[in-house]
């Protein structure tokens, strides 16, 4: 069976003259690859009225559907909308339902809807309307000879809530797409070459029909499986026996699956041991309490958090012991076990964590040289603590020690919830 | 003078099909336009023979230069090479200089010259070579009808080598360039619609040889100047004549430039003004606190920060009047201001800023719908308040209600700076 063919045009002079990466194209391409698309060509081009024609003649001579994204803003330069009406021979009309989706958009801001925003409603008549719940600009579908075109803004959360919402799915109605099926394995706290010894046998005894992929991130490395064939239930059983086998080689590095996260992950395991949390931040500033509330619902385990960044709030607020600090300094053992204890009892929570150390890319010592950091758990009946030695940039620092902070929560609650099962 | 035009073709499927983002292509677009010549064109093409011979074809009937990556690897997937043969009609020969090349690469490591990396010596005899000092696989020139071909490894720290060391300083010597000067201008506070009504005359009045973008993002709208000429000093000079008209119509909108971002625009305010700030965040977590504690040299200005989630923690901890959460509710004018007021004194800081609010995607009712955010500025001298009636998504609540923070934080600043000056 011949693949469907997609092609992806991104419109808009930012990309083309490398003042913003396409993140957007390499999103579109993996979901489209996820229903059995194959993205053939993607192909970035100006603000311009002959390229765009151009591009669209080139890609529809090629491809079964064409993605287009940009270019649709309410001003002059966007010229997507014009293009689209000139190449399929159509007039731009008001749309009316358009019409109430944008007036409801600015009202519910409360907010009238401006001349220019009123523009936003005029779609060629040839496009069938595709929602934007969150944007000004709605989406144009249109379709000819068996080909489909596809037009969405290219602000990156509208354009993959069409996606996911209405064109996926349109999609594998139309075309009879080749079933694949992938499937993410999460793990956390080992190495890529390190993990590929310890689950070579596994990896060497895989089926024909299921290939293996290393996709390596800070602190963590995801496990892609994808299997091929015509049954995708068969497929579904083929991966899952195969990672029943994986577990007995890696199983306790695997915090979860494809769209898991470490703080939903954490948040899972909270809400299946009934645990409340509390945080006490130095060196990471936040970022992992941002990462615990970012989870819908972690109101119901995540208690309270404190960034106390001066020695005097560690010591007044959150009643670190001065000797602890004075005598081994803010980024030290003794401070971080104080620091993961205290904030349990500040905010009445059953597990407490911190983190205290030198995120940098200045502050540190010959004893202590940037990216040494600190980190503790704290459960009234364990102190866990590690230190960790990174790195000179402070962005990657925070995002490591957030990812090995959860890691030690998610080593400790796993514990006692296998003890409980 | 018409601008010397590139397009530039990346070849592999990894980046075709989502597996890497593809960031070489940003990287070289930047460069070239520094130097005066325009990507009219990007394109990503799989490794397959028909379509990089159709994209070769293509590109030279656009553009000036072609600039290809990817596919030069050893092996048998990779098929740059004996495309640009074929499509120049050109031989594969042993290129000595090459092979010397390579053979040193291997040596320097203490390795053998392997068969399969002797292939990488034999070249289009068409071809004129690009050395790479840092790889196996050597660049490739080729020039035709007053056209440049030039093939570079996919590999991103080879490909900027070879571009600075080699191919940006030929292009130049060849191509008379013309002069870009780019700007970005960065606004906070009003929407894209409002804000180009508000600088029409200013947008009608710009000279020829520069051009203005609306680029929009959450909260924020960039304004992009393009200059083109001859003298880079005197399109520095005309652009920044042209930012003191803007400054007219929209300066209080504006919080930096180019690289600036909020949290670093704001906390140059807090530096200039010596002034400190303490956070007091519930729905957004401890998101804006991570902003602003990214920021290296943060810990000058920032002393603290507190996320009580709960009633409780408002009360004991951050010490909000009972009266206001139980008469008002956590998310109510009453409460933010305590928040705000109560977090400066808990961190003993000059400034104090909170948020509260139901972030969603559940948790509202009918008189305070998902979305519905509070937020506050305090000093001691005076308190601002503001509702946000937002959205019902997670996390475009919390960035958005980050950046409404901040741009509080900002014209209070700006205005006591103003008032010392």
């Amino acid at each position: 069976m011949a693949r469907t063919k997609a092609e992806i045009i991104t419109i808009g002079d930012e990309i083309l003259y490398g003042q913003i990466v396409d993140t957007n194209s390499q999103w579109m391409s993996q979901e489209l690859d996820k229903v059995g698309i194959k993205t053939v060509r993607k192909t970035t081009i100006s603000d311009e009225r002959t390229d765009i024609l151009g591009a669209f003649k080139e890609a529809e001579s090629r491809a079964d559907i064409i993605l287009i994204t940009g270019g649709l803003g309410p001003t002059n330069d966007d010229l997507t909308k014009p293009c689209l009406a000139e190449y399929f021979d159509s007039k731009i009309a008001l749309d009316n339902e358009a019409l109430a989706e944008v007036t409801e958009f600015f009202k519910s801001k409360g907010l009238e809807l401006s001349d220019i925003n009123r523009q936003q409603a005029f779609l060629p008549e040839c496009c069938v309307r595709v929602p934007n719940k969150i944007g000004t600009a709605p989406g144009m579908w249109v379709e000819r000879n068996g080909k489909v075109f596809v037009s969405m803004p290219g602000v990156p959360h509208e354009m993959k809530m069409m996606m996911e919402e209405v064109v996926i799915p349109k999609l594998q109605d139309i075309f009879n797409t080749e079933v694949i099926f992938h499937k993410l394995i999460k793990t956390v706290g080992i190495g890529e070459s390190w993990l590929s010894e310890e689950i070579k046998v596994w990896e060497d005894n895989l089926p024909e029909h299921i290939r293996l992929a290393y996709l390596p991130s800070l602190g963590q490395v995801k496990l892609r499986l994808t299997a091929v064939g015509d049954d995708l239930d068969q497929l579904k059983a083929d991966v899952e026996e195969q990672i029943a086998i994986l577990k007995t080689y890696a199983g306790k590095y695997i915090y979860g699956y494809d769209r898991d996260q470490m703080e939903t992950a954490v948040g899972d395991l909270l809400k299946k041991s009934g645990k409340t949390i509390a945080l006490a931040e130095s060196c990471t500033g936040g970022y992992v309490t941002h990462l615990i509330t970012s989870v819908s619902g972690s109101s119901k385990y995540f208690q309270g958090s404190i960034v106390p960044y001066h020695n005097d709030f560690k010591i007044n607020v959150l009643k670190v012991d001065e000797k602890a600090i004075l005598g081994h300094g803010a980024v030290s053992e003794p401070t971080i076990i104080e620091m993961a204890n205290n904030v349990r009892k500040l905010f009445n929570a059953d597990i407490g964590i911190a983190t205290s150390g030198i995120a940098g890319p200045t502050g540190g010592t010959p004893e202590k040289p940037v990216g040494t950091i600190w980190i503790a758990y704290a459960d009234g009946n364990e102190t866990v603590t590690k230190k960790l030695q990174l790195w000179k940039d402070r962005t990657l620092n925070i995002k490591a020690t957030a990812v090995a902070l959860l890691n030690l929560v998610r080593i400790s609650l796993s514990k006692t919830i296998e003890i409980k099962d």
